[in-house]
């Protein structure tokens, strides 16, 4: 039995205007209200949608089954309660909560009473879903390290992101999706988490962030954004991943992704016992490779976009499909978050699981 | 009163036929008599140089003032005890020893005794001085990372350095020269060191490391070096830095070294106050930055090469200048290369000083 979604949006600012333009493209879904404290935001209210001034009024319309949260992160806590306690399925914005343990207490009211998930988008992301089929093929052997980087030319942050008291800076911002993006990606035990968080342009919210994570099956994922981080080179201010594994490399470039799995067509060799290299031909560590020495292979094409989220969210709900961003996941992740702000403070490194 | 530098180079094979060759070169060096347990290698030695099987006959020869230490790395202790006993001047190669303590006897027999230096030549790389002056003009401003790498495409290490009790392994290879380079660059105390240290392609010497070093003026310096680390982009398989502070960046790439400063015209401003962004233009955070926004400046020029190394140790027993590479430096570092070990083994940070 079909059931449309029927959503209210509470905040109705960039990221609620953001998901009202996206519920009207969807056929399995109707935008039925949004709320704000702002008036002024519901010039951007498509016809027809209800407007209200507080949540508590959107939450008692029984036309609404699902409610997208949109407010500034430290409210996510108290909207989720109250929507759990008005019976509306719940997606919240990302950071789900401002510590792993809101979330606890986020799972706490949801968990058997409503649908819970998190708007982690970016599960969805191109040059995310490329890296992830490198990895999951099991073409590069056995990984040691995944790099992910983000470098803008900005510097300051934008909007109330520059507020410590509204869950500002880069770590909730950014940092939430890219360590989702590793978690999701490596299925092992995190083991161990190592950071270093900088405000280096604004002065009260962080900026760059460079964070160690090793897991148990051998994987070290280094994760750094820089605000300001600044080369002229092209695709810069983009994603950028590197895979390194014993049988090959991926190097994955852009929001648009471009780039290539490398291998080599043989190794050094070296006869055991002969010690000495000879005068004549020392074979250089590095340097340029010979002529025909690296082999270059295509990425695998992947077909991705963010409606993608709501699809499987909608699937879920009919029954079809397992949820993708389950509040398990988001606890473990917020978690993480803690013991990055943790490790960061004392430059000591967390053991996590 | 000048004196020549007359040399015994004890371990004729790759490196001390390197330094033979040097010394040919240098108008106030000679070389007067070479060693090795193997006699093949004499074929190398230039005419009218003594060759010996034994560093005693070597120690013994007292027109030599001073010997250059190129044996396999497990034997440079017993040589330099060797050497300062026959009251010669010592140039070892690196590392200079196999730890600290190693380190610490060496500094015990040659204190007082005999002159004593390490064969850092890469103190005069022309891509590191290149970073180095950028780092000391201060123009970056506040300098908050260093990332210092090397990648191969030859996967297995070459020679004895396939052996653990030859203290073989890249950490030993190129590890020392690129934290002896970091080292020298930061004034400031290392408070934190984390590493990941691996056997990717070699089964029995690390041939992967990313290093982690906190110093007490905010630079976090990534040493990353792998010897299966492949993409097919030009200059690849030679060095690279990145420095950035929150004045601007540089990138620096190549042996030979090319690359930039860049700066911004201006960065993103925010309206205090303002919380919400308008519905017509978000100012991203990421993606390509609008024309005129990157400035871009030349890097330094700088001169150098590795027989400045020899020129410096000359200049110092004339009395004309301070030895750059001083013991006391190499012990830190190799107390460093010690703690690397130890945080990788059990995955947990250091606090080193």
């Amino acid at each position: 039995m079909t059931k449309k979604l029927k959503f209210g949006i509470i905040g109705y600012g960039f990221m609620g205007q953001t998901h009202g333009e996206t519920i009207q493209r969807l056929d399995y879904a109707e935008l039925v209200a949004v709320c704000d404290t702002n008036e002024a935001q519901f010039e951007f209210a498509p016809e027809g949608v209800k407007t209200h001034t507080s949540a508590d009024e959107l939450l008692a319309n029984s036309d609404i089954n699902t409610v997208i949260i949109a407010v500034p992160n430290q409210l996510h806590l108290e909207m989720v309660i109250k929507a759990a306690a008005a019976k509306k399925d719940i997606i919240c914005e990302k950071p789900l909560g401002m510590t792993g343990q809101e979330v606890k207490k986020m799972i706490a009211v949801t968990e058997g009473v409503v649908r819970f998930t998190t708007h982690h988008q970016r599960r969805w992301d191109h040059d995310y879903r490329v890296a992830k089929e490198v990895y999951e093929a099991g073409t590069l052997g056995e990984v040691y390290t995944i790099k992910s980087a983000l470098y803008g030319f900005n510097g300051n942050m934008h909007d109330w992101h520059i507020y410590p008291e509204c869950g500002g800076g880069m770590l909730y911002d950014w940092g939430v999706h890219l360590i989702d993006q590793i978690l999701w990606l490596v299925p092992a035990k995190l083991k161990t988490i190592y950071a270093h968080v900088n405000n280096v342009v604004n002065e009260q919210v962080d900026d760059y962030f460079n964070i160690q994570l090793y897991f148990e099956n051998g994987v070290n994922a280094q994760i750094e954004l820089g605000t300001y981080f600044l080369n002229s080179s092209d695709n810069w201010f983009e994603r950028h991943w590197f895979l390194g594994g014993n049988k090959g490399s991926a190097k994955i470039d852009g929001f648009n992704p471009v780039g290539e799995i490398t291998r080599t067509s043989e190794l050094l060799s070296n006869v055991p016992g002969q010690i000495t290299m000879t005068h004549a031909g020392p074979t250089r560590s590095f340097g340029p490779a010979p002529a025909g020495r690296i082999l270059v292979e295509e990425l695998p094409k992947v077909e991705v976009n963010h409606q993608m989220f709501f699809d499987n969210y909608y699937a879920f709900t009919q029954g079809q499909q397992a949820l993708v961003v389950k509040p398990s996941e988001t606890l473990r992740l917020m978690e993480v978050l803690d013991a990055i702000r943790v490790a960061a403070k004392y430059n000591q490194s967390i053991h996590f699981e």
